[in-house]
């Protein structure tokens, strides 16, 4: 492709995302729905403008998806996963566990193979805490004895989300599932990310002082970019998820008294790469698939309004794992349904392994969206309050495509 | 090339460029420098990690150089072009004169082809505006005479040396060079440069009235770039060079009321992408064409001896066209005589088109690369101050890899 190709490309994708993302916001959605949306019309079903597989869309998709795991690993305070004390830990872990073996079982009943069925399930289990935390937000419900449960769910929802990713796709490279490979893997991926949180701190402090000696322009956001590209190389390397290395590396520049002058310089541009990795999923739907009068196609759609059920009842089911007195468990549980980047990000790398096939692709993406398009209003019931009711201040409509801009908010 | 080998690359230029531009600015050079050597380490001739042919490489290379000219549109004001009023323009266009048709001349006599000779001559005339006006400000000399003098001339410089190299591009596409073709193009280029303008001007003020009515995240670094890059696309599809129509793009968006959110936001995406284009540009030289023990390679390396004495002396010549009383017109000469980034895009315009081969490549980007390294002492000197007699508060040395920071700055 020659440079005026890809300008063109280049400008669409950021310009139909910022169009869909606005459109989804305005209809009280997140704007990661819109670029979606934005993807399908751009992608092969329809105009066939952005080719998902092209190797410079692939590669501005990952950086994306590196820079945005950076940013929301930097946004994320690790103390928060003890604001709500063990009762988070027991939602997170009942909201994990049921829809992920709901979808595993389901999936395996349609006669697909099991390494398909661990992808299916583990795509189900983590909450959109990005998602959630912004309509929390527009509630007035973030410090609301639910919210500080919820949003301390959602991250160790995040975390361990991702070590399953991790996971399921060094299990999907070895072919057949065994006890053994499990082992090797998970151990692979979870002492990986300890390891890049302990180097990622000490490393962190280093580049800290190193950038108040440097003069030249630029030295603060180039070494915090290129401390997420670098161990999500490693992550890469020692053959785990980049993006969860460069969640590591996050989570340790966050720590660092240089956490604010990197988030003001990253989130320019996180607003330029990130979308581009929404709109690489979309750009993958085959509409075809999904067209419910084609007999052949039935047996997909059928399975995922099954898959749907679950994620929702799954993450329901959970909040009732919630023991302190007065807690609303329905409004807990409603509040980890909608599901956001990280369930996005595993049904993209399925389909770049070659596991999750084109028609079950579509499927997912669906059910994704859907926990996230229910789930938002359903939240807003559950709280008490209804749509409309209560009309956001501007500036707290302002929130991320998906990471949260600030780390009160996350 | 996978990620993990694209990450790799990736950090390596950006690292590279960091540690030898603040390697080039301890030295008293503008770091740009720095990043070219960051270049030639990383390229084809040492280390061979970076392939300045690779498409991922070239495309945000591309990228970077459309964003550097935007931003430096950005912060040019118009109404510095009237500051010294015709002196500038004297200067300017003797300046540009000169070094043309002195390299012009010579490269011909070299018994190189017209169209060759007009891409040497039009590399050296543009001055390096941002290295200067870096250098005035730390000299304190920005709103001197001669300060004032040189920064309108380098602004008018800056212009019409990008609509020569437009013109330049559109002959080398033409083969032999007609006065027919030579009138079409420079009416082509000039006519898109000024309709972008005034479009430009309209489109912006949409665009910000736009922005002002979304709500999503990202809206206005994003609408920025989109427009920098649609400008960019609309000048490839006119057969003009991409960057002319960012440089209007810029223009057009620095005299709204959005100027300076803009130009924050985009200074850490500038950042990221800056550096590529001139690592890129350094990982293009092959050293051994520089070996003077070599008699085949001599004639090249003569003539870049030549062409720098030329470059040189044109700049200075032109300091004798400005007629103000009591102007050090040697210091005005001295201070036009560094190139930048126009005079780098000029030679990697030429390797891409396949005119200026890979022996002459390296010597032209060493005349460029000695116009500053001896331009920036000479300047200290012809301004009355020694090197090291004044050292610069840290908030003035904190200035571009190339692109000027502020507006004033510039």
């Amino acid at each position: 492709m020659d440079l005026t190709h890809l300008l063109l490309t280049l400008i669409l994708i950021l310009a139909g995302a910022k169009i869909f993302g606005e459109l989804a916001n305005r209809v009280g959605q997140p704007p990661v729905l819109g670029e979606l949306v934005a993807g399908i019309v751009l992608g092969v079903s329809c105009l066939k403008i952005v080719n998902p597989d092209a190797e410079v869309i692939v590669f501005l998709a990952d950086v994306g998806v590196i820079i945005l795991l950076f940013e929301i690993g930097l946004a994320t305070d690790p103390r928060e996963l003890w604001g709500a004390g063990g009762q988070s830990l027991a939602v997170a872990l009942v909201g994990l566990a049921l829809p992920f073996a709901g979808g595993y079982f389901l999936t395996l009943a349609f006669g697909y193979k099991t390494h398909v069925a661990v992808f299916v399930g583990a795509a189900l289990a983590a909450t959109g805490v990005a998602v959630v935390a912004r309509v929390l937000g527009d509630l007035g419900a973030l410090k609301t004895k639910e919210g500080t449960v919820i949003l301390g769910a959602g991250v160790i929802d995040d975390i361990i989300g991702l070590i399953i990713l991790a996971v399921v796709r060094g299990l999907a490279t070895g072919g057949e599932v065994s006890a053994a490979t499990l082992a090797r893997v998970t151990a692979l991926s979870a002492g990986f990310f300890v390891a890049a949180l302990v180097l990622g701190g000490v490393f962190a402090r280093r580049l800290v002082w190193l950038i108040e000696k440097t003069r030249v322009r630029g030295a603060l956001i180039v070494a915090a970019v290129g401390f997420a590209l670098l161990w999500a190389f490693g992550a890469s390397v020692v053959g785990t998820a980049p993006f969860v290395g460069a969640f590591a590396a996050g989570l340790a520049l966050g720590r660092t008294r240089k956490y604010d002058a990197v988030a003001a310089d990253l989130k320019p541009v996180a607003d330029i790469f990130t979308p581009i990795f929404f709109v690489k999923i979309g750009a993958g739907v085959i509409l075809y698939y999904l067209n419910p009068f084609e007999a052949a196609y039935r047996p997909v759609l059928f399975l995922a309004g099954l898959l749907f059920g679950i994620a929702m009842l799954g993450k329901v089911a959970a909040g009732y794992a919630a023991w302190g007195r007065g807690v609303n468990r329905l409004a807990v549980g409603v509040g980890m349904s909608p599901r956001g980047v990280v369930g996005l990000i595993f049904v993209d790398a399925g389909r770049r392994a070659g596991i999750v096939t084109d028609d079950l692709f579509g499927a997912l993406l669906l059910v994704i969206a859907a926990t996230t398009f229910v789930g938002v209003p359903l939240m807003k019931l559950a709280f008490g309050r209804r749509p409309g009711d209560k009309i956001p201040p501007p500036s707290s409509i302002v929130i991320g495509t998906s990471a949260p801009a600030k780390r009160n908010a996350a």
